[in-house]
């Protein structure tokens, strides 16, 4: 089966739109790195960008990108709302088929190590890949920021980098790790009393008791009670156990769930999960799926 | 999104391997036609194939096997348990994703207008490609076999093919057609009482009273019952809906749904249409899907 990867750098220019075309040529150059989505945000002066491909596709197309924005962006330079410590700010691999965290995290130590060696940048693994439990979260990795880092590192021990020297030159340092794919997902009441869904979301979310992976919060919208979610890791708290969870909930109240909606994408396997488990299909292949035996 | 045709030739040829292989090397020999499953049976004297791809390829992959096959194989000389008329007895196409039943009835057209033009070969259009009510079904159009339908071409205008000339060759004549893909599904119930799955499969089944494409009936398998079923297309008779009476039906006896299996290839669609139903994503895309993002 197919092997893709998905990566979503963030790079810190939003506004030089030459500069953003720039970057994102060095993504579509590489052969197999398929572009799915460009954001930039000129007040926060920074381009989020999400491509797809094989493991060494996704890696090439990685560091071609960053190799371009550190000749484009000088950090000593660039003003934005957006915290950012690096012209490629950070880096993240997300499995999406037929690879696992560990491959991504893998991924990302070989992209750091390349980003260290041959264009001379810090790099800083984060998440799944983190080399220490303080670097797991992204914000604590970037704290200070570029001026911050630039004036403390090679002095603090607690700075020094994963990859790459102990000195920040106008590139930054950059931020390189693995994580699960984010699913945002939201789910209607046949209710307009916001209170039930603020109710249903403090039972299904992580931070007050509910199910690992769900971020929730209950909301109004055009007048309809709305559970919104992000499923942070769809592979250990599945889409289906997260909507039985607020349909019981739900009924405790006397409500039902009218409809779901996908906000962006998903991947195929969070699906086959659901109708798997639906529909009961204990043997189930992946391999069974007919446009799964077309190969690459 | 990629364009799927499934297609499934018969071969009325099924002891010589070298005969076999020559015929398979028309399939792999076209670009985009990928070989899913080849089953030989010797006293059947048949192989059927089966094969997937773009419609062109599809298209091109059966005339050029349906070539080499009217090349090597004499009806005057074939003999086998299973009905025949042709070297090439029945091609049917059956669309996978982003086809409709209508573009593989056009498919069956044009091929079915090639075979008669450029091999000489009768065709006769059944199934959703049928030019006659009393062509819909294959063993009325085969009615006589070969031998019959030679002595009784170009004399009974029942006998006028849609395509070619009004006499057989050695190659036979051939049924060109489109039909909807075939899912083989299988219920388990926490029950050793096969009248129960009987009964169930009583319920559900099209030839009693069930619903429209399913096809079923009740087993033990292993001293579990079963209700064993054929889904002749999914599009029409959704899986959840079959699944979901299944289960109404059995509790009306006491009983539960254990596990359910596949046998066999199911397209994605069928699975998306169940994640997305009993998810409830009623403005879902399979463009949502990420996978399905990645073009060709």
């Amino acid at each position: 089966m197919q092997q893709i990867v998905e990566c979503v750098p963030n790079f810190s220019e939003g506004r030089r739109q030459e500069v953003i075309d720039e970057i994102l040529a060095g993504v579509t150059s590489v052969p197999g790195a398929h572009l799915l989505d460009v954001q930039s945000d000129g007040d926060h002066n920074r381009t989020v960008v999400t491509f797809v491909g094989g493991p060494e596709a996704v890696l090439e197309a990685a560091f071609q990108s960053a190799r371009i924005a550190a000749g484009l962006i000088d950090m000593n330079q660039q003003r934005g709302e957006h915290p950012r410590m690096g012209a490629t700010d950070v880096i993240p691999f997300i499995p999406v088929r037929g690879v696992s965290m560990d491959d991504c995290a893998q991924l990302a130590r070989r992209l750091g190590q390349r980003l260290g060696q041959e264009l001379d940048i810090p790099v800083y693994l984060y998440g799944q890949a983190a080399s220490r439990p303080e670097r797991v979260n992204l914000p604590d990795v970037r704290r200070g920021e570029y001026e911050g880092i630039r004036d403390s590192i090679g002095s603090d021990p607690a700075r020094d980098p994963d990859f790459g020297p102990l000195r920040l030159g106008s590139a930054g340092a950059t931020a390189v790790g693995a994580r699960a794919f984010l699913i945002a997902f939201n789910i209607y009441l046949n209710s307009d009393t916001v209170e039930i869904a603020k109710k249903i979301a403090k039972t299904v979310r992580h931070s007050s008791g509910g199910l690992r992976f769900v971020q929730a919060m209950g909301v109004l919208v055009d007048g309809q009670a709305q559970v919104s979610m992000n499923l942070t890791d769809f592979s250990r708290t599945p889409l289906h156990v997260v909507v039985e969870l607020v349909r019981r909930e739900a009924a405790r109240y006397g409500v039902l769930i009218s409809h779901s909606e996908l906000v962006g994408l998903i991947p195929q396997q969070a699906l086959l999960d659901a109708a798997t488990w639906y529909l009961q299909l204990d043997g189930f292949k992946p391999d069974q799926v007919l446009e799964n035996r077309l190969g690459e």
